[in-house]
């Protein structure tokens, strides 16, 4: 799994990293990327107190990091996606990067003017070293003794990988919805590595829904015979059964309810000539046949002791916890402008949610930026191609470059 | 499981059929009530083309019936309920019925004015006939081979009891939820049957996202290996993992986020002395514990094929299926006048669904009475004790009673 660095990224002159670029495929594309495999030597203290000795992040990276090392950013994953952001990934061509909507030449995260950083994230499953990995001490999948990690954690996994990038400072931490926990997070416990912080469609802590949807899910996990108590990588099986269903709830939660009405309202999947219904539990509608088929899809490709982890990490999340409930004064050390965006129909992470934070900030007289907009595609929207949402990204990046511009030529940043 | 009918009710005088309270436990309540069995000789057919040959249906009452048999009210249960409506039962004294708050003495549903019946739905696992009942082909439990009925079929088998009960026309038909559908059902295959229709926390039919939840619930139920399609009574096991998941998703769709929140929020379950988290996969917050525990203690008494069934008859129920989808049209017939309710924070059923059944009424010009209430609790409201929502359902029974002595006194009924 882990491959030997690659030679740009190990320099000692980092302002020579360049994009990966294999080839440009589409128009508006990074093209085909490769990805790159950092190793750690270093023990990573978790706030669980127990540590990693060592760790390795999968890593791609797309435009040039230029001479002053300022146009970094950082885009933060959520649950099931990685560091393949945008263009096609070397190892698996078929699969565009889950924002290349977002980020690509000319687009709203502008890889002709931003050095973008896509990393999965520790405990993941897609390259990083997680519960699949081998752990060194026994020689075996690490399954169920992987310790459990908190967004803080990551942040701290990911400064390291900007020292070794040689980034000191982002121009902008940015992630939806887990992904923009962890760029909240940087902004307070790292709050001079980050000038914005870029926060979609997420939330200062779960709601006991969020976590009792969560629970639902590692319930279906955990009780599924093939699960083994985590050590499922020995018995040669996966607890199929168990990560469709955790993966079914997870997906209607990602959906608005008029999205799903719109989608598939009560459309038949096969329904017999007389319109008859077929008075069994196979698939009658539409939208059964689409959550089987996402469920059975993600159980294909998704380790399911990182669903457990994943889900957990997100229930913890709570950076008020440190100061009795008050995040006003959680965010009193950040120093970022903040970008925060939410949709009207997410009752995941409803725009409440975001308000919160929005208020905290204003309370700490951060500058602030925030837009609410009026999509129907519930959570899901901050993955989606809205012009609206894009506008307001687009214009917040631009004003980023302008400011990065002036303090090049000895300008202020208002 | 069925017992001799009870004389009272087999007598051919229906006008004696009296109250089965044995003793009145507690002021306002029925008391301690015996269940009866009323077992059916003709066969049923049902939607789906095939047909019961014989069935019992568990069955409870509650007041009176008075002289011209006009006081009547059926009570319909929805997916986990049963005939218990209220009081004790006699097989199981520790257990309240279920709408005990709504129907007794001075209760909202008085039955010191009124005849209550409580019937077990066909398919349900308290008595009446279900999946687990013996198949008389093979002297075996039906399983998965019992039949999937409509909303409608119960109508039908309801219609027989009442004629067995010697009721030509219910003051009322009432329900919430899956109980509502019913109600709302015999306003349009029974129109003359009664004159009052009680529709609570319901829906003219369930949308995309109510199917994928079901469908999730199903899933998690069907690919639990103690399931054995369905023939898990053979194997002298049940899948109760896979009803614990289901029922654990059903619960949320039950309450409301405000109220989780309230109730639960992120209150930890067993915090260490400094706070910290566990940072395993046990129960860590209150919310947790309370989902497992509810999906657990279901899964010790309710049937797994029971909670397909009736899942499938959610899904399948949709009255103007059968004029091209149009809801003015499916309730031209209806001559009953209406009560509907509903709870703001009803995620599950919204108030959206009740108006869209409300205007549909409207253009019949049929009289209708709407109360949407602005209560915390989301669907589960309809089983709670809020003020407001039960003067609406007493005022509206008041004025049944009052129509009634006017009738009864040669009055009109305005």
């Amino acid at each position: 799994m882990t491959e030997p660095l690659s030679p740009q990224l190990q320099s000692s002159q980092p302002e020579r990293i360049s994009v990966q670029t294999l080839e440009t495929a589409i128009p508006g594309s990074v093209g085909i990327v490769r990805t790159e495999y950092f190793h750690f030597e270093e023990p990573l203290p978790l706030d669980s107190g127990q540590s990693l000795s060592d760790y390795t992040l999968a890593v791609q990276t797309y435009g040039t990091l230029n001479a002053d090392r300022s146009n970094a950013v950082l885009i933060c994953h959520a649950l099931n996606a990685s560091h393949h952001v945008a263009g096609y990934s070397e190892d698996d061509p078929d699969q565009l990067g889950w924002w290349d909507n977002m980020v690509g030449p000319g687009k709203p995260v502008d890889t002709n003017i931003y050095f973008v950083i896509g990393v999965n994230n520790l405990g993941s499953c897609f390259g990083s070293t997680g519960p699949a990995s081998i752990r060194p001490e026994t020689g075996k999948p690490w399954g169920a003794a992987f310790p459990v990690l908190t967004v803080e954690d990551w942040v701290r996994a990911q400064s390291r990988l900007a020292d070794r990038l040689g980034i000191e400072r982002f121009a902008a931490v940015m992630g939806g919805s887990l992904g923009g926990m962890q760029a909240l997070s940087w902004s307070i416990t790292c709050p001079d590595r980050l000038a914005h912080c870029i926060v979609i469609a997420s939330t200062p802590k779960l709601s006991a829904q969020n976590i009792g949807f969560n629970e639902v899910a590692r319930r279906a996990i955990i009780t599924d015979p093939e699960f083994h108590e985590g050590d499922y990588y020995a018995h040669g099986v996966v607890p199929k059964r168990g990560l469709t269903v955790a993966r079914m709830i997870g997906h209607i939660t990602y959906l608005s309810d008029d999205d799903m009405a719109q989608k598939f309202g009560r459309t038949r999947r096969e329904p017999a000539e007389n319109g008859a219904y077929r008075y069994d539990y196979g698939v009658e509608f539409e939208v059964e046949s689409y959550l089987r088929y996402q469920g059975e899809k993600f159980s294909r490709y998704f380790d399911a002791n990182t669903y457990l982890l994943i889900t957990r990490t997100l229930d913890y999340f709570d950076p008020a916890r440190n100061t009795g409930g008050d995040l006003t004064r959680s965010l009193s050390a950040a120093t970022a402008d903040f970008l925060l965006v939410s949709f009207t129909t997410d009752w995941r992470f409803p725009p409440s949610r975001s308000r919160e934070i929005v208020q905290a900030l204003l309370n700490n007289e951060r500058p602030v930026t925030y837009a609410e907009i009026d999509a129907p595609h519930g959570h899901d929207a901050f993955l989606l191609t809205d012009p609206r949402y894009h506008g307001v990204v687009r214009a917040y990046f631009e004003r980023i470059d302008k400011a990065l511009k002036l303090s090049r030529t000895g300008g202020h940043h208002e």
